[in-house]
């Protein structure tokens, strides 16, 4: 068989895959997993959502619109609504998570050579999703407050800077460092990406997983009021964690253009997202036990946040740096002396926990020094007994 | 906002996308659709599957692997063991519709400007995929005994010819020209292809729906047992005309290093299909209804098949040439006399009847004077109307 010359191998890796044989051994206790805890889904109300659905033959066994179902898209309207964001049907396209969102994003707006930044650390499938498509990746810091908006404008400003066609942010929650950009620096973001010609890529999959009032808006809010159809800003979420990861259900708003590029883009990747799970996921937000369900589990996240805090500072607090997260599922960590960082990992697995090494969110050079924990699927009893044994691993370290 | 220099238009066009506006004109019946019968749907057993899934809360709800879930490849195995075909667990990838398997692979082995050679007339999102790749299509003839292997040769032994590195083919009734291969063609087929050192993409979506026994091999069948692990062929088939489209459940059997960077490209397209999908589909085909499904949507589809080629033969006589298809969902149709297509056409949508012009499935220059003809959706009383009507359209037009 022919050999292909096209380089199509793992260059950003996908640190989940590479944890899982550690996974399966026995009494391990995961802080790596970037998996919402299925013990909160509210599988009763999915049960009798995809009920309605199997009886709604036409909708849910034959094809259906590259667009996504309207019954689907009328519920989503409804749920941007609630997030401040006024858009109808037109302006939605329903896709196979929102992975498939910013993938169809990348195939219609970005070519090989093409300058694309990053908050960094970033989600490692959009980097790698970058790296395949052969973009030149750059990268902006990310602090407590979010995205730093500063060296964001003078990265811009520097002399002979090739200027981005798309910056990526998840600046409510994000992964991996569980930050909450401020809304003076959203204000500032929006207004830099209108002056310097980029599209701001917004995925908010964990915006509703709030542990407290968060006084913010969401750039998309921000851009369609400020720029109404000239908005720099396109606007990705999910279900995936409010309701169910198994459904596959996501969605864009955009420009008119960047969504018709992408639902003709879509039509040759997949033709449409399963009319089955848009009919359950229809079917479940009409049953409006979406909204009483995302503040159930926002709470236990926010408990099992604590309890990961609280344990942190007991075992660890002079040694790692972090900060407490406003809503989501993850915190990011850096170690305050500086430690063999293959060593720590092995020693921790050792021990019986695993997480995963901040390395895997750097689309260039990593800081080493960093880990993300995520307090979503473990219980509280776990997170405790979690941070006992990363102590005991940092304390089984030479120096 | 900035304007992409990127084009990112609908070349081939979505024939049925572009039909939808006459689809709902009151009366008219429909002979255009690609859509299987939803009346031939086991809907009780997809209601049972599913009743079945949303129970296996791990399995339905949760994040899934990109390869798909091992309950559904291990019924895909059962299912090719039963097409002559010997895979195990490890030689499938399970991708949201076929369609998806065909994008994937594109995106792994064609860079723009590369050779990809398709059956001619070729189905359109096939065209589509490649086209928007920016790959160079080249076209290979067929007849009623699917693509002519003896011009194919001719083609690939041209002085200067540029070999393709794929050639796309529907052996088993073909969409749009319902032509089978006959097995003498498949094992010239299949020697060509590893011959001359490109990729022989068999899409088998169709071949269960027969009408009779076939008498040949499926060419994955066919180049494992000739060349084992060099095989050429790349297999992608589909559960959307079988069980139901409402799934999007697709899956490709490859060479282990096409699979793997298959798999690596879908983790960022949408890192699995639907888990609740693959597990109502795991369900549906190990509850062992499948087969009986299958075989009396057959006949079905055999009687609706019978039924138009009665009708045309009746009707339309000496005006038109076609073959009668031996399993599948189209009928091809060329016209004898030269007629102005367009005003075909409308005359016919005048009448009240919609059929595809055949312009949409040629990658180059059509043969606009052919049609394609479905009669697996439209009812046997619907079918003959709907050649009367097609008769009355013809008598209308001038000359």
């Amino acid at each position: 068989m022919q050999t292909f010359a096209k380089p199509f191998e793992n260059p950003a890796g996908s640190p989940i895959r590479e944890l899982f044989p550690y996974l399966s051994r026995p009494g391990i206790i995961s802080l790596a997993g970037g998996y919402p805890s299925l013990s909160l889904f509210d599988t009763e109300g999915l049960a009798a959502a995809s009920q309605k659905a199997l009886m709604d033959h036409a909708a849910s066994l034959q094809y259906g619109a590259t667009e996504g179902s309207v019954p689907l898209r009328t519920g989503l309207v409804q749920l941007m609504h609630s997030r401040g964001i006024g858009v109808d049907v037109n302006d939605i396209l329903v896709t196979t998570g929102s992975q498939q969102a910013f993938d169809l994003l990348i195939r219609v707006c970005v070519e090989p050579g093409d300058a694309v930044w990053v908050e960094t650390p970033a989600y490692p499938a959009a980097i790698q999703a970058l790296r395949l498509a052969g973009a030149q990746i750059g990268s902006v810091p990310v602090d407590e407050h979010g995205l730093d908006v500063d060296a964001l404008a003078q990265l811009l400003q520097a002399p002979g800077a090739v200027k981005p066609k798309l910056l990526y942010t998840v600046p409510t929650f994000s992964n991996p460092s569980g930050a909450l950009l401020t809304q003076a620096r959203r204000e500032r973001l929006v207004a830099l990406a209108v002056q310097h010609g980029f599209l701001l890529v917004e995925d908010d999959p964990y915006g509703e997983l709030q542990f407290q009032a968060l006084g913010v808006k969401t750039l998309c809010e921000m851009g369609a009021q400020a720029h109404g159809k000239a908005s720099p800003v396109v606007y990705l979420s999910s279900l995936s964690k409010t309701v169910s990861p198994g459904l596959r259900i996501g969605w864009m708003v955009a420009h008119a253009d960047i969504l018709r590029r992408c639902c003709i883009a879509k039509q040759t990747v997949d033709l449409c997202t399963s009319p089955l799970a848009q009919s359950v996921a229809a079917h479940y937000l009409a049953s409006g036990r979406y909204g009483e369900t995302v503040v159930r589990a926002s709470a236990e996240y926010g408990r099992r946040m604590t309890a990961l805090a609280d344990g942190l500072t007991a075992a660890l607090g002079g040694r790692l740096r972090w900060f407490k997260p406003r809503g989501g599922m993850f915190m990011w960590v850096e170690i305050v002396q500086t430690v063999d960082a293959q060593a720590l990992f092995l020693a921790a697995v050792e021990q019986g926990v695993l997480y995963v090494p901040g390395s895997a969110f750097y689309p260039g050079l990593p800081n080493t020094q960093t880990l993300r924990l995520s307090f979503a699927a473990p219980s509280v009893a776990d997170i405790t007994e979690g941070v006992q044994r990363l102590a005991r691993a940092m304390q089984a370290l030479p120096g």
